[in-house]
């Protein structure tokens, strides 16, 4: 269960308006790796996780501070959009410097929200559950912690380059701040559990489930030039093995040719020759089912 | 420049047909963390290396070889799809063992494809570059690949339980086994950025533009029992500072309350009050030029 | 900012296993008019509300309420998916009613999640926020927020009847509740804004904008028997007019005719007539610039 | 069955070429509720009815009107397109009127629909069914529709205000004039719909299944200052019964603790006491079949 | 504009319900290659059409037609879910053989339509108007139809082998039939606008545009056994050019090496070396506006 | 299996930056006819062929070229981004040539990508496998091909109009041979299907199952002046048989009435007597097992 506070958790007062800026920060609230994303992550990862208390407690935690920043931004985001001259464009359009701006906008600010936030990335794109991901395996997950926040702190310095506004800036500082918090935060977690579980994720597969002799080769699909000095060709690996270097790997298997199946189908008719090597769908059909 | 070779990098031949299995390995062909996926994910890093030449080769080495693991995984499909009875399901249905098989099926694989693979997830969803992150940032994106290949190879752990044919585990065991290197590469990769550019990514913020008394805070945002002794709330953070614990966190700022906007957005009209705080458009939108 | 309280806001056990309505409950986890819409609707809406404060925390609560009702479905979820047999499907299916269930899981349930609640709706699409609508109008939003909850609650009846489970039931009985009371306070908040800004919405636009003569006329597009008996094709309409019944509606326009356009485009190249027809682009283009 | 009458229900001819203008418009053609959305919206709901065939002839003759909208505004997309010089951009953004406007154009209508209106939103983002409903319940779907016919008359406003191109504003005073009537149409059929069946929907479901203690509960999940003299936490509420004002809304249920899985999930281990916590998998599960 | 008459195109009655025939014909209801897909892309291209106005006749005829397929296809499975019994699934799925049928339905066609269509394909993916086309060139967009109507007929065919329902089969049976009449209409089309401006879409691309030297060469991208005796790899080519084969396509240009980027990306800093060869932004900038 | 050959297939070097032009060459990237779309769509067809063994060369040899397309666009893109001046926007924006050059780009290549291509289009929009296919039949295969390569081939002229830049057009002009090539061999394999199958496709359908009556008819469902001349609609089809014109194609069906369905799907009650008409639930499907 959730409660809101009503004060913000840091600072969203930009200097003045600047509808570009409003469309770029869009990015960290509803593109691939912004607050929607990790706030919707983390949560769907405490909802999911099976004993193991501590982790449940960590990742909703943070989960809701993130839903915080979603409110920090969409109301930075506002306040952006206040005073952009969106009654007649064409005319607007005729000074160049307003009209550079106005193209610029993302024109669901204006004829969508109303000067509000939208849930969307800074092209406009409807953010989508697909960006995330909960397996109900810590280590992997944590992982994916990892990842979101380190995109996510990269793309908010990309937007404090963008912009000399010392309010948007301040915003900006305080969540380079958090997602350094975070990186670090869920690498802990990882160490922790790599200690359990191993390096490898996930820890539980019997080695003999495995091909192991494909386990620590780096093979050369690209012509050219050997890489064979790399740390990931050559020494130690990060699991203790030793990574060997393929410089020309080849197949381990026949060119595959697939049965024709049925006309029922419609596919493209077998000739003759390969018709006869399709036998009677009900006697296979049949014996799978004994 | 690409060029294929018509034999499979690795067997993909079952034992027996099974309609339900191939609609459960499309998760891992165009799934989130399938190799669609992992494929796109590191040709786009490649064709987008900035210098640092061995990084280039090495994920386009590594992509190259997913575009394999595709043909082996569709071929696979193709396979299991052959002779599922598809004609008059009706009648079919009235045996309830073909009914459940049937009813298991993705439809698209009857009605689209007539028995193929297709480009999509295990519910039927079809792929989308939302998945992937090629950022221009190698640390975060060897990040990234470290996630991918754990969520993959967590997916195909799972499908190995899901089967017990054994010419569709032979197909698993390799994937097992390819997934264990490339986490290793990546993790190998990681290692050796890291102690380049520190671990927090990207490590070029200036500490200044950061708001670094909240760089190493764990804030608990959930009720009840403190978790002050956990690995990422007390003792030494992986970026060498100090965590520390605040149990209650507060807001930093105000209550956040937005400017009414112009009558030309037609948004809900502020009371006559609120309309005296409004300042005109058009001084404030020249003052921003100036 | 928000804050988490572990315990649930409603009990979320069932009596039982239920792979299948597991699945089902994903529609309002999910789905279009699932808790996640209906979450971030109401808190996108207040995060743009500009005045009028007390729509703001009617929005910011119930917002917040729903975050609660994600976490209590996705518990459900989590619990119905315990016990499935995964290991092995195909010896699984020889057992027709294994068989069914399993045919009728989410196979997203059992490869991507590991037995908990994934962010898409029941047919395994993922939520996307193009369900949403946050438009800066209130009154326009409020009814917005009729709709999802009506549908809302159909949904939840339709799942009521789907299951005999008391667990399940009892947790459902308490969102048609739920549903009922965000039934009222949307309709009680949308009679508000009608006696203030008239019924059609938004109440802003100026009658000389508009078409009146078009502004209550039920125009019959189908063919066959009058329909001009009805509420909504005579006497009183809700904003005070009168309904006019337009049997047969004509054109008010001609015909279309576009301008071919020049060959830059490679459309498919206009007859030698429709060219003289073609002003010079440069002309045209300069004149709209002065 | 449809025809087609080649006059166009309305004019759709601009004044002037503004490729801006153009993408902001299609909005209402291909955005959330553009004219594609409505159409579809009111003929699924048509082909759906089940009896009640006056409600079926409402929404199959609104619907059919609809179409006839996105002829129209596909239309007058295409005029606005005319004339953009689009050969040799680079050389033509010199001149920064010229590049700020066809910095603000949609490059679609340049690259892929030649100068026509294509079936997407203002950003781009192609239309997709996940917009629209049609549930089977009447009164849900038309509360949709008023909800549809709401938000649209207030993007048209949005878009009036954006143009003085007197041509555009005409045709956008008969869409206006529209969306007038069918936001009467569909309110006075959610009354007569409200008077036989109550007003919350679904009326169907029987008061024994509903938590009616929580039915007219207001819960502040806010922080902060009292809002209970709302026309929503006070008094008679719409269905007649009387809101109450929860202050401080507390869980009803326990924390949840989910139950460890078994390894064939690959999940991360539970511990050794959570293990004893499970049962047997088969046992659990022929009990259910029992 | 349009019209509507309530009576059907044709007959869509089936014999007796089967919800799972209702799952599957969603496919070309609103699949990829579905009626909502033939009537949009005709539309718009009917829309976009300049000049030539016989082609905007064609397409603006036959997208009307469509229209009475989505209306006959919505009908059949609206009839086909008809009497499906879905309270209390989980005591119905004890019968293995209403398990199966239960198992194998869309869940949105109980939960989301109550009964009635969905505008989605089989697998319960929206439609989306990323599948149509409306180029503005006539021959490429004939060409579109022709594939359209080639894949919408294979998936009627299939469909029609899945059923024994006689009623089914016989709506299936108009559906082949407008598809050969569809086929034969682009064909002939197409035909035409070859005639009159050459084979090669668009016709009006400048041969010194074109490195005329690849444009009739046959690159074998496989390893292995020659293909130099198919009739797309020598003889007349369809443009009256020859084909040329070439068994082992080389590269025509360098290995690419990209420039390192200024610090403010924050991408992976470029080594010392190669940061000299970075210019300096501005300067470069500042060439590009001479 | 795939190998990678680090040089280009061929130049691709622009003259100097152009970030708009970046933006609008991701539509032959990631677009719905960009290189990523032929790619996935020739290699699926390859992998899913069945017998017929040199037309899985020919997809497969022509898919894997196309791999080397969308790498050289994708390292276009990333030069043409090189030198884009995106710290300071905001000052940036006072000079208006540049403010319209940064309002015209992509945003993802300033925040996500770190200067390089993105798997999207020209409008942001995420590549997706909804626009491929790989049917299983050929003959509808190769016309999609065919369909595929004059929709790319016309965005590319379109692109080689917009701009002046002769690096860019270099490529483009080996874009257009390519095309031309791959129009002219999938036009090869066409004409050899239809030869072998027959024109109408699939080819495989009995006349019996087509209500043939149907199948040559052209049918006005536009208003006004006949068509009656044309090539569509008499003389001779492709097929061989003979076009008839339908100047008032009238419905030769009842208009539907759909049966009101039991109070569990709390879809609106159907009134008294129209429940009567609804049998017993389980009678009809009990009778539906026998």
């Amino acid at each position: 269960m959730f409660y809101h506070q009503k004060e913000l958790q840091f600072h969203a007062k930009p200097d003045k308006p600047d509808p570009v800026m409003a469309k770029h920060l869009q990015e960290i609230l509803g593109g691939q790796f912004g607050e929607m994303s990790v706030a919707m992550q983390y949560l769907f990862q405490g909802f999911n996780t099976r004993g193991n208390e501590q982790y449940k407690d960590l990742v909703m935690s943070t989960g809701t501070e993130e839903l915080g920043h979603i409110e920090m931004i969409a109301t930075m985001i506002a306040r952006l959009l206040e005073n952009a001259p969106l009654d007649q464009l064409d005319q607007a359009a005729k000074d160049p410097v307003i009209g550079a701006v106005l193209s610029g906008m993302n024109p669901h600010h204006a004829i969508v929200s109303g000067l509000g936030a939208t849930p969307e990335n800074s092209a406009g794109v409807p953010w989508n559950a697909g960006y995330i991901v909960a397996s109900g395996n810590l280590l992997t997950d944590m992982r994916a912690n990892v990842n979101a926040e380190s995109q996510g702190r990269l793309q908010v310095a990309r937007l404090y380059e963008m912009t000399s506004d010392s309010g948007v800036r301040e915003m900006l500082s305080f969540l380079l701040a958090r997602d350094t918090m975070h990186q670090n935060q869920w690498m802990a977690a990882v160490k922790e559990l790599e200690e359990k579980d191993g390096i490898i994720a996930p820890g539980s597969v019997p080695s003999e489930w495995e091909a192991t002799e494909f386990s620590h080769q780096y093979m050369n699909f690209s012509s050219g030039t050997s890489k064979d000095d790399q740390v990931w060709s050559q020494g130690e690996a990060p699991d203790g093995a030793t990574f060997e270097y393929v410089e020309h790997p080849t197949p381990h298997a026949e060119k595959p040719i697939l049965q024709p199946v049925p006309n029922f189908t419609h596919n493209t008719p077998p000739t003759e020759d390969e018709k006869q090597q399709t036998s009677s769908l009900k006697e296979i059909f049949k014996k799978k089912e004994e």
